[in-house]
């Protein structure tokens, strides 16, 4: 059977910094070095979202792009966009708000809606800096 | 066994739209948007061809850079650069010109040449815009 | 006194060739080579509108990126996005539809509505792939 | 006499929001939208940093790419890097927060330096996203 | 089990020539074609590096990417920037210095020192041009 | 009168070393740190040249992007494409292989053949890395 995966971009604008609580002012900045800078930093989040599916002969695809980019845009843009990670996304609480945490968190709030659309998430890519990125491929 | 892939990016600049001709043309601008535009439109299309093999250690690779690049211009490049890809590619007659059938058709194109060449065609990707891509793995 | 320059960039998806109707096939395929396909191609374009003026203290800008983005939307991206540039634009009516006379077209319908947010338009920048853009000034 | 211009990239990620305390809270949303959100946003921020002067024989160069990386790490990456740009830069107090703003900060900062070096400063180009970005060229 | 995957992207400058000593010079021309100039040739590589583990919580990471970058300097960038390929790196000596072969070598460089930290190398990209890369998984 | 400039970028991989044979070796490696190293190191440049004229309305240019092209290829990739700039380029013996230098070399040799061409050109741009690049603009 002929499955493809195709991959959406989307990009997001948010403020963050890490800082374990249970920790001394010492050890965070000893650990997270500047990411710890108490009046936050912020990035440019790159989002590759993946899914895979076998195409529809009558439209040569699964998912159109743009229902794809839809659901990007509420589930991801929406929550995250000129946002403060630590501050004002609910999911993200009590959580760092490191790439790798972020990256979990996106799959997690996208892939029940990508599984009612019939598709599969493959995988999430996010990344923070054109040097730093993160994948995730589902628990295993 | 050490094997590794490489992977050759091309390029090619095509016109296209999405129509099924067993619909009402108001199906297909529901259905396809923008993408159904009676005139046409088209792409700066980017493709992305990853091979494997082991290595022959007289030469340190399994495929020269420049067979590889050689054949994509004459299976891929040739017949879509400057083209139509609903009126002047015939392996796509018949067929919905998305990047899905596209990657797809990619692969019928190139896979029996680089097998010839004794190595295993692993994956094209398929750039349609910097925000939209797709990639076919073969069968399975 | 201190002017700075905004640049936005923006992306459309067109279908064109390039024909002289006054020219003979052959000296059309002579002239143009594979632009001319009769069939026509395609190309993701980008443009980069760059506006000068002199920054309003109250805000820390002259026009906010946003106004900037909706005027390229309405009187570019609307126009000319999932288009045929040489059968559905009014205003290249009769020009090639060369990037150079694009570049040129862009400015004639940005500049007035620019104008009219009392800043000065200073170049458009379009590229056609990544290899080849042109600029324009305005008339000298 | 052959002069040239050098240009060096470097890269900062930095929080920041939109906000004119003489204004209520709905202006500043109506005018600045949502980069006015109260727990601030980031950015990724690339500057291009453009300087003068006449090539020495001995050396190919009128200054160092080494030199000037140096000067742009002390005066713009050490203060902006991982920062919040209305709350740790002292430069920045009492004005917007803008790229607008910001670029000309940089020059400001920068120029006394370069001009000790014996360059010219010529250009400071600044991006806060792909798609938006400052350039300023000093007081005219 | 939550694991994810980061990658940190790395470069490096340096010369090289692909040439076999057992080979006639017209072998080596025939074989390699401009790769084999006597006087050799250069490029600017791009590493990207992935390792996979499972998250800490109280970090939100499994390894810093600063530690990770640390690394990669050590091992990667110091050995090859700025150096010659052929002649100033003795774990190439005897070997092509093809980006196939180079990539094999990351690897091997990298892949005890990452153990040690805890985590798992899955995978080394080594781009020699935008067009060319080479991937390597491991021994399989 | 409607004048635009056209930009063509092209690419060469090359070998170099920045080394002042009057100087001492030590003095070198204190001036031109590890870009001095005897067994040289190489880049992927990436060379922009722009012409400036007036359309031709019959083609919608002053100058085929192709015409260009070949230009560059000839006059600028056949000799530096896969050649060390130190010993296998005859207009830069004697000079320092800097950036700098040899974008002002790349323009003399450039200029006689697009002014025979009947344009004017207008700039050339030349990276060496992503972060470094000089731009020339003719003698003034």
């Amino acid at each position: 059977m002929k499955q493809v995966t195709i991959t959406r971009r989307a990009r997001f604008n948010a403020a963050h910094k890490l800082w374990n609580e249970g920790w001394s002012e010492e050890k965070n900045f000893e650990v997270f070095g500047k990411c710890a800078n108490h009046n936050w930093h912020g990035h440019n989040y790159e989002v590759f979202v993946t899914v895979r599916g076998t195409i529809d002969e009558s439209t040569g695809y699964f998912m159109n792009f743009t229902e794809l980019k839809a659901l990007i845009q509420e589930y991801v843009e929406e929550p995250l966009d000129h946002k403060n990670l630590n501050l004002d996304v609910p999911w993200l609480f009590g959580k760092q708000t490191s790439v790798e945490n972020l990256v979990i968190g996106i799959w997690e709030q996208l892939e029940p809606h990508l599984a009612k659309s019939g598709c599969v998430l493959e995988r999430v890519r996010l990344y923070e800096t054109e040097n730093n990125y993160a994948d995730y491929y589902g628990e295993s």
